[in-house]
């Protein structure tokens, strides 16, 4: 089901500095942003060049909805999120990428956007290794089903 | 191509308030935030009971991607925005919708997402008008060619 990774592709460094990955579906990479404020999930294309989801034909936009489907059912019953945020914005990363964000009405953005509100803080490195392998457990399961 | 809506579903009154309808499309109503801030489309589709686009059906989902699309191309092409932000975050009003907008780097919230950041301001009803007039005849136009 996973496309090779085109050799002209490279993930944004600092998309990679701040998530650790998970795994690759058919288009998207999925990545785990490392900010334990938030269960967040940054999916990005492997093709070079992309800013816009326009910038996607429209097979490929589809594909697209149907991997944020995928993360973001995952994400939810993973982390029994109370909401689901899903935004493409781009304003300081060019790169294309879409964040699916659990939302709890106790998480510290609460009820506004995350983007800017409170600093990052680090997970507990066998809590995000749990999360990351649940993730990546559902992530194959749910793909393959859909 | 628009669909009947449904007659149990409505608008949310804080979405009415605060926007003008600019027309429909098969699955969702594209409405103008009134915000003269920003170029600011907000799609909601025509169904009851919707929070999430998990909540969508696949195909509801790859109607909704084309609706996205295409509102996002006319947004693009009619304000020549330098950036497309295209978020559903809903948490403070539940029912689903899409937001599409256009930023441009001289925006009052630029880099920032633009949720909160200042109070909005009155188009001038002339500017508002034409604007509307621009994205009806362009959304049917596109919506065809799509």
């Amino acid at each position: 089901m996973v496309s090779a990774t085109p050799t002209d592709w490279q993930l944004d460094p600092k998309i990679a500095a701040e998530t650790i990955p998970v795994g690759d579906l058919a288009l998207t990479r999925v990545l785990l942003a490392t900010d334990a404020n938030y269960p967040w999930l940054i999916l990005v294309p492997r093709r070079p060049g992309l800013i816009e989801i326009i910038d996607l034909e429209q097979t490929a936009q589809v594909q697209l909805m149907g991997e944020i489907n995928v993360a973001a059912h995952i994400l939810k019953s993973t982390t029994k999120c109370e909401k689901l945020n899903i935004a493409a914005l781009g304003n300081v990363v060019a790169q294309l990428h879409v964040h699916v964000v659990g939302r709890h009405h106790s998480d510290p953005a609460w009820p506004k956007p995350i983007w800017g509100v409170v600093p990052p803080i680090a997970y507990d490195a066998g809590v995000r290794d749990g999360l990351v392998d649940t993730l990546r457990r559902g992530l194959q399961i749910e793909y393959i089903r859909n």
